[in-house]
């Protein structure tokens, strides 16, 4: 089967899993709108990636299909959250609970999906249940700590690609990470198996958030889907912008500096940012980026046996990075 | 030992690991605001139960202080984020965390605070941590679910005292019975002796918000340290308030009435409230329920063995349910 049709594929079956595990329960203030964010789509990548990783160490997807489900509620739980705190109004062409609903509602529904997170989790049937409960939490507890160190960055003015490397290793790379070990947990993976899983996942984590920085300032808008430089406006201090500043002189290093003291600039200076990312060897410096942690991820799967769920895997970086949306 | 200097010894014990388990983490932004929630003091009564409980299943008191420690990371996750939502200003004499900090960081530190209950948790030795593990998630999806009716009660018409204990007994009773399940699995507690623990905590439980409702109506002022008659004043429909619905005729039911619709009354009106809860036998009705529960409480501890910690639990319950405080 073409790995597209396989991704397909297991994305249906987390699907159905998701809807039945919220499907009639109570009270129904709170399950609607669980049922609500859990229905607006999304590409499960998370959940998808659990069970590829569990197939690639030996073990059988099924086996994984409720930890699949766990990361995916888990990743909802971050998304209802963060929207309140960044004022969000539309979520994946769709109103945010908070503005659907208010902001309590979303401050409870974000709860319950971290708890419903960890009931899907605890169903597993693994002889390392309490490993794997360990390292799901860990991503938790990495995944609230990447959101305060971003959080501090918007009135921090020293920011370095450190920092920022830093910030988004926990905010966005952990739960793609924990997604492979966790798999390879499941799958009966040795040592060196879960180690490469899990190194691949931080490899393929990063590169996919610097993917995301770059895209916004580089993509084609139309088969992007979303408006460009949305991050330069908004004042979002990207690997870009934090690569951009170590190089720049001179006029274009006071529009920089300025950025991010007026929390962003107008629609008419991206061109500007454009240019200047890519004189500096900003652009450059993230296309470089990303090929080395998609070379080191690559490196990783060497660990694993050659089997299609390897291939798939490969498969599954190159559709993670490639898209254009 | 007597018993009250027990108790003021393990409170301390839990109150050293759980500084121990935050000091030092960063970043600094999230962690305060998580240090300044739990070194605002509190009675850790849920902790405590956890080693109590422990001590009756004939475990030592030590197996249980990680999984004591995350009940009380558990408690202070619902009350910051339940500070959020009911505007609260002030909790143990101090700002609460969204006053002192902003709504944002409270919403995080709540995120933070669970996911550090996990962790302490999960840190137990126990062959028993898969179901460790489940029981302590039923009781965060269910205090969520208790949330979302509290909340629901807000702006329904109709509440019976049923719909209220269902309520309570999610909300507020939940914690207490998962706090007794857990120390008696850590202390390798046969069935019997987990069920008779879960159990005499739901009836504590139940008892200690009916309590808390009677209190609230009948306390001394002085001794109860906070405003009598509050609830009435903000509008809360308690026991007390649906009991005397029930029963209430003429002009008292109008006030009872409007009260709901008005969403409280003023001061001088609650000497009325205070007439027409004791007319109504709503009173009586609460004290009885609770003089009901703590026998049911004290039935079930009759599946333990005779030790002192039984006899530990004993007065726990009675403490618990004779603070003027």
């Amino acid at each position: 089967m073409p790995f597209e049709r396989r991704y397909h594929q297991y994305k249906q079956l987390i699907d159905s899993y998701l809807e039945q595990f919220v499907r009639d329960a109570q009270p129904r203030s709170l399950y609607e709108p669980v049922r609500y964010i859990l229905g607006g789509g999304g590409k499960r990548v998370r959940s998808v990636l659990v069970l590829i990783a569990c197939e690639a160490a030996g073990g059988s997807k099924r086996d994984a299909l409720l930890a699949g489900v766990a990361m995916e509620l888990l990743h909802n739980f971050t998304l209802v959250h963060d929207d309140i705190m960044d004022h969000a109004v539309a979520r994946r062409g769709r109103k945010t609970i908070h503005k659907k609903w208010d902001e309590n509602t979303a401050i409870l529904v974000g709860d319950e999906l971290l708890a419903l997170a960890y009931r899907a989790l605890l169903k597993t049937t693994s002889p390392r249940i309490h490993e794997i409960s360990r390292v799901f939490t860990e991503g938790v507890v990495e995944v609230c700590e990447g959101q305060a160190y971003d959080k501090d960055f918007e009135t921090q003015p020293h920011v370095g690609v450190h920092d920022y490397l830093h910030m988004i290793e926990k905010k966005t790379g952990k739960l793609i990470s924990v997604s492979a070990e966790l798999g390879a947990l499941i799958g009966k993976g040795n040592k060196r198996q879960v180690t490469a899983l899990r190194r691949y996942g931080e490899h393929v984590g990063r590169a996919f958030q610097i993917q995301d920085d770059l895209l916004d300032i580089t993509a084609d808008e139309k088969e992007f889907g979303k408006t460009i430089g949305s991050d330069v406006r908004e004042g979002k201090r990207t690997f870009l912008y934090l690569e951009a500043l170590r190089h720049v002189r001179g006029s274009d290093r006071k529009l920089l500096l300025a950025f991010a003291r007026n929390g962003g600039v107008a629609k008419s200076k991206v061109k500007d940012f454009q240019r200047i990312y890519r004189e500096t060897g900003a652009i450059d410096a993230a296309r470089e980026r990303i090929a080395h942690d998609l070379a080191e991820a690559k490196r990783e799967l060497r660990h694993l046996r050659r089997t299609p769920a390897r291939e798939m895997l490969q498969w599954f970086t190159y559709m993670l990075l490639h898209r254009t949306y």
